[in-house]
């Protein structure tokens, strides 16, 4: 199955300024978008980026500039059934987690991230187009509702996980063993125990 | 199978200081309790509370006042196996997810919690014992790995995401159904957008 990664080549991850440069913060998306393309290819499947300019991947990259939602409904509009997109900031993501993404029997099939967001979707209905907003995992579950269409939902950390945030570094360094991972090693982040549990601090 | 629900009875949830007092966050850490008892018997296991002092549940309570760790191991050290063991803040968790933990042939199973926390575990094997300190997920799976137990992981949000701070509640609210999403709502929290995304306020 061909499954999109959307990928924000131009100011990815602003919210992690408080812990990373712009370089670092485009060099970390993308070892996390690796991560994410490696994953896939593992699960048997086949990655394209959308991205919103060049990134240079192992992976073809189709260039929209326009802003996640209407570039993705662009996508749904033209492919043929199923599509599946999974977001490039899900390092942790497993071959075991796509695969119950891609293997579940429904018309649309959510995995929801931290936040009421929505971390990856399958759809099998050609009507389905995203709406990316705060909560749309609320947004795209009434949508199907209304609709009688089926909707499966995949319950996963490791989808749910998305890192948009420093705090968020702590799972990756915790669980992730792919290139975010490293990078963050090599960057100097290291766990250390605060009031919420492990935390990511740089040495 | 039998599945040991710890609950502090004394202060729970004092990290929900911010936006709940001190009876308000025993009602709430309650309510929650009673979600994971229910979804214990609706998966056809057999819960036991294991309380700091007694709390009036439908399901047997043993009351040891020690911390946590050393009275779920006088537990693991009288039981015949295999025992299970869910914490009593994971009111998302479904009887899906916890079938997943007690279905994996494993000696010891494991389920991470956000922050490197063990927010569920089964264990078939007769020396495991629990340290819950910070990142207790990897201190389990390094005794595994040393010994050369078999280690299963279930890869599950809902079993991943306990309640501890104030912006865990916007995920209760987001996909809770229980009593501890309705008890929130009684409360009035709401779902308002912010950077995160969706996060709980009170109205």
């Amino acid at each position: 199955m061909r499954v999109l990664v959307p990928f924000d080549a131009r100011q990815p991850k602003t919210r992690l300024d408080p812990v990373l440069d712009g370089d670092e913060r485009a060099a970390f998306a993308r070892a996390m978008l690796v991560d994410v393309l490696d994953t896939i290819r593992a699960s048997g499947h086949t990655p394209t980026v959308l991205a919103t300019a060049p990134v240079g991947v192992d992976a073809p990259v189709t260039v929209d500039e326009r802003p996640l939602s209407p570039a993705v409904n662009g996508v749904l509009a033209d492919r043929n059934l199923p599509v599946a997109v999974v977001m490039a900031d899900l390092p942790l993501v497993t071959p075991d987690a796509l695969g119950r993404l891609t293997d579940l029997d429904a018309e649309l099939v959510l995995a929801p991230g931290l936040g009421g967001g929505t971390s990856a979707f399958l759809t099998r209905h050609p009507e389905f187009r995203v709406d990316y907003h705060d909560g749309s995992y609320r947004t795209h579950r009434t949508w199907a509702r209304e609709r009688d269409v089926t909707v499966g939902t995949v319950d996963s950390f490791r989808l749910a996980m998305d890192v948009d945030e420093p705090d968020d570094l702590a799972e990756v360094l915790i669980h992730g063993e792919g290139r975010g991972a490293a990078w963050l090693r090599d960057a100097g982040f290291e766990l250390v125990a605060d009031a919420r549990g492990l935390t990511a601090r740089r040495g």
